[in-house]
């Protein structure tokens, strides 16, 4: 619940998606300068590629080259270490991350507090450093370096292929088509009562302008750098 | 050619596209706040369409559904009069804007101060006054309220079945392309010799922060708000 007038503003995102990543980063610096609470929402991009019938962005040949001079540019501006897999192809498309999100949504459930550090080890892995974020390992070591003492990351990863986990990452998922959504990240600000649907990580100013606040730019503070 | 160390700025649009609409405006704007030169380039988003293999952002009904959520917010927040037009499949992919796109285009051949205003007048007859852009008459009338005088008007109007008008149109939308268009707008900005493509019109403050300028959002003075 969000308290003392806070806005709530849910951020409906995959680690898959270096979008979602600018986004999430964005919305977890202004939660300090804007008067809201961040709901962090991990759902599947896949399913919801499949269900709305979009095409991944990168399946249209001069949208995936755009991409590639689209990330390290707003890489750079929004001060996040974007950087494309070796084989997107591959590491995006093919290996996905159903895994990775079971993972986090286990989280979410019992140990919420690491969602978003778990989360930010997961992109690092993928969009900066070009591992794996499908093993086992891959993800125990993300929860590593988030924090997460082992043997409760060991519990976390013995969830993933629980009903209730899957059950609830589809939810989720179709929560976020439900507002709209047809590629991630997807935010949701409800502003008395309403919920505002915005997609993808270029409406900022929007978001602001419906919030009653003010847009900084990317990075309100030299004091969000060390978040990274 | 750009004087004055003032650095050009390219904007390829189709007056069919909405975000089109609101690039444009933002770039006539900040032509008075930046050190930019800004030259109109009419191409046709149908030809761009269908090169790059994209599909039409409406004809993904989620995309669709979501255009009708964003456009209402940026006309109002870019405070340019953007009405989707009542029956957006006739009038936008049925009808399209090839005619109009090659009047706009013999105008840039024989009266490019033109261009500008004349490209408005169309914006508000599809994008805001839900009019027709393809006939004969619909065309001389947007030239009229542009202040083209009429025997002016009926000249170009005769110049757009020409070869050189046409190829011409055709030679733009394929330089378009060749920058990496997927879509309109397409903008391009030259620093030191070297073309920096943006897609879209959610790209502004990263072509401040290219052009070393400020980006002071959509509406930079109180005076723009005359041009409309």
């Amino acid at each position: 619940m969000a308290g003392g007038g806070r806005k709530l503003v849910e951020l409906f995102y995959d680690v898959v998606s270096p979008y979602s990543w600018l986004g999430f980063e964005v919305l977890c610096r202004y939660r300090s300068v804007w008067n809201i609470d961040v709901k962090l929402r991990p759902g599947f991009l896949g399913g919801i590629i499949k269900e709305s019938g979009n095409q991944a962005p990168a399946m249209v040949p001069l949208k995936g080259a755009y991409m590639q001079l689209d990330l390290p540019r707003l890489a750079n501006y929004y001060q996040v270490p974007l950087k494309q897999p070796s084989d997107f192809f591959d590491a995006v498309i093919k290996k996905g991350s159903l895994s990775a999100m079971r993972f986090v949504t286990a989280l979410d459930m019992v140990q919420p507090e690491f969602v978003e550090p778990v989360s930010r080890e997961l992109w690092k892995r993928i969009w900066s450093r070009d591992e794996d974020i499908t093993q086992t390992e891959s993800l125990l070591s993300a929860a590593e370096k988030a924090g997460l003492p082992s043997e409760k990351a060991e519990k976390v990863l013995e969830m993933i292929s629980l009903p209730e986990v899957k059950k609830r990452l589809k939810d989720t998922t179709e929560e976020a088509l439900n507002y709209g959504a047809f590629g991630m990240p997807a935010i949701v600000a409800h502003v008395k009562g309403t919920p505002h649907f915005y997609f993808g990580s270029d409406r900022f100013e929007l978001l602001a302008h419906l919030l009653g606040e003010k847009w900084l730019g990317p990075v309100p503070s030299a004091k969000t750098k060390s978040h990274m």
